[in-house]
């Protein structure tokens, strides 16, 4: 049995980039094992850029890491000791294991470990990456969120990435076109060759908006967003109508605050629904509307209000009082 | 007859707020009428924001007004000669009259013109309010894309203008808690005393948005979204897990390029729907997802890749990695 456990401790939340200077490494001894608890080695850490909010203070979907505490990581190890009814020595799990080398099961984890099967043919890593959380992730993001229908051409960003690596795969069994956005050949070869994506642009080569836009001919219908800033926007640019994305995630934005990314950040860690909207969409239903908008004007319920300004000249003056606030209710013309 | 129309032609597009220098205004003749043809005497014109995006050269859901054109705008008529089979004399009707004094019905209209019915009581600039485009879309907005519960909190901005008003008191029928924003006291006393509103926050005070926060002790489930920039991040940041958003407008970006506003100009006017996705939230469907992805792993349709970094010490250099794009595919430690 080992006597200590080598960890790495939260020291200081990163400014800009992750560096090692973040971290303590410290030698803590292992405590005695406790009825109900197991000692489990580590074997493989996830690294996943969700990590990167936990390091800072900013409000996310998990509480930040606290200064002196192990850094929170998902991860792989194996029993090595236990007094637990439910694992014995040998056993592989899964869980929130932090950086460490050992970590002690059923001592008061939120999410308790889970037992990995073991299934031949499927390396024990499968279960960081296609069927750990981020295969999980794509898997729900592509079939519950975005419901691609066959034919329909989907982009995803960071799509060499574990989870865009995934995303595309599943919009090409699902039957859509799959264009995917990443950084370097050696990325973009992998995607088409061996993923057969149908198309992949590396956004470090000038002109790749262009290339987008012509791998894409039909336009977008679904954007599997896992960047943010110009890659979100340009995609954003070439959707078609009534489009559909999925923000999984805004890794342009997690190493330094991006106004202009706070209220994407805000709509993906509060996983808001936000729906762009015209009217013009529900010209068939207009008649629905209006006879309940009438019925509801004339019992009362409704009040209407209108600001009138006078004559065909002054209609000039009128559209400029609807930005300078001038207008209670309805702006309306009288000629 | 008359025989001239005074007419609004686009001079020149708006580089801030709308001025009367943008329109040339023009004596036309009035042509002949044409059988199937019928000419108005226009008597309301609707000014609204979005008359803003269509002076401009942006892509829009309709294309902008060509310089030299009659400037777009909905309006009232009442017909005062007609040769066209739907029209008599006094008809009043609805539709894009433009800014100018007379209108020809039949002469080659996108949208044809709509008779409106007399209805006693009913003031004729309902049909530009609650009972026009305005009254129609907030009812869509809200009971379509917002679909709230009753009980929950539904905050709106720009709440005391034409599409806000009608928003916050549909909501208020359908049993929310309702809070509006707006600029100035007598908007807000409006809001609160003759629509009953639960509470109406000036944006022009110091302290709105503590204010804001107080008015909405719950939280806020949905925001009918008017304005966009500060307004709404303030508002997005206090939205509730799941809840949605009704982006109909962002009139804080009409009159001048915002790039952070840029992506939802480009989701309001696409009408896409953007839905922030954390996988935590189907934990309890994760073991589906395990089962398909595998099925799909076992028969060769999903590929696993991994870069895998040796050791924990080297654990803080893999975090850096995946913003840096070194990884391809799931970036693993092993210990």
């Amino acid at each position: 049995m080992p006597d200590t456990n080598r960890q790495l401790l939260l020291k200081s939340r990163p400014t800009g980039l992750v560096s090692r200077d973040n971290f303590d490494a410290v030698a803590s001894p292992l405590p005695e094992l406790r009825d109900g608890q197991a000692l489990a080695r580590i074997r493989f850490l996830s690294v996943d850029p969700t990590m990167r909010i936990w390091m800072s203070d900013r409000e996310g979907y998990l509480p930040p890491v606290a200064l002196g505490e192990v850094m929170r990581a998902l991860g792989i190890a194996e029993v090595i000791s236990s007094k637990h009814p439910e694992f014995k020595t040998g056993d592989l799990v899964f869980g929130m294991t932090g950086f460490q080398e050992y970590v002690l099961l059923g001592a008061g984890e939120k999410v308790p470990f889970r037992k990995l099967p073991a299934i031949p043919g499927v390396p024990l890593t499968a279960f960081l990456g296609v069927l750990g959380i981020t295969g999980i992730t794509a898997y729900f993001g592509i079939t519950d969120i975005a419901r691609p229908q066959p034919g329909e051409t989907l982009v995803v960003s960071a799509a060499a990435g574990a989870t865009g690596s995934i995303a595309g795969q599943i919009g090409k069994i699902l039957g859509c076109r799959v264009v995917g956005i990443a950084g370097g050949e050696e990325k973009c070869a992998w995607l088409t060759d061996e993923l057969h994506f149908d198309a992949a642009i590396n956004y470090k080569q000038s002109g790749w908006k262009e290339k987008l836009a012509a791998a894409c001919p039909q336009g977008i219908d679904i954007n599997y967003e896992n960047v943010g800033g110009d890659i979100m926007n340009t995609v954003l640019s070439r959707m078609n109508l009534h489009g559909r994305v999925v923000l999984c995630g805004l890794i342009s934005g997690y190493n330094q605050e991006d106004p202009a990314l706070a209220s994407f950040a805000t709509v993906l860690i509060k996983r808001l629904r936000v729906q762009g909207f015209i009217v013009l969409d529900y010209a068939p239903r207009y008649g629905e509307a209006v006879a309940q908008l009438g019925q509801w004007l004339a019992a009362g319920k409704l009040k209407d209000r209108h600001t009138v300004v006078e004559g065909l000249d002054r209609a000039p003056d009128a559209l400029a009082m609807l930005f300078t606030g001038q207008n209670i209710g309805k702006l309306i013309v009288r000629l």
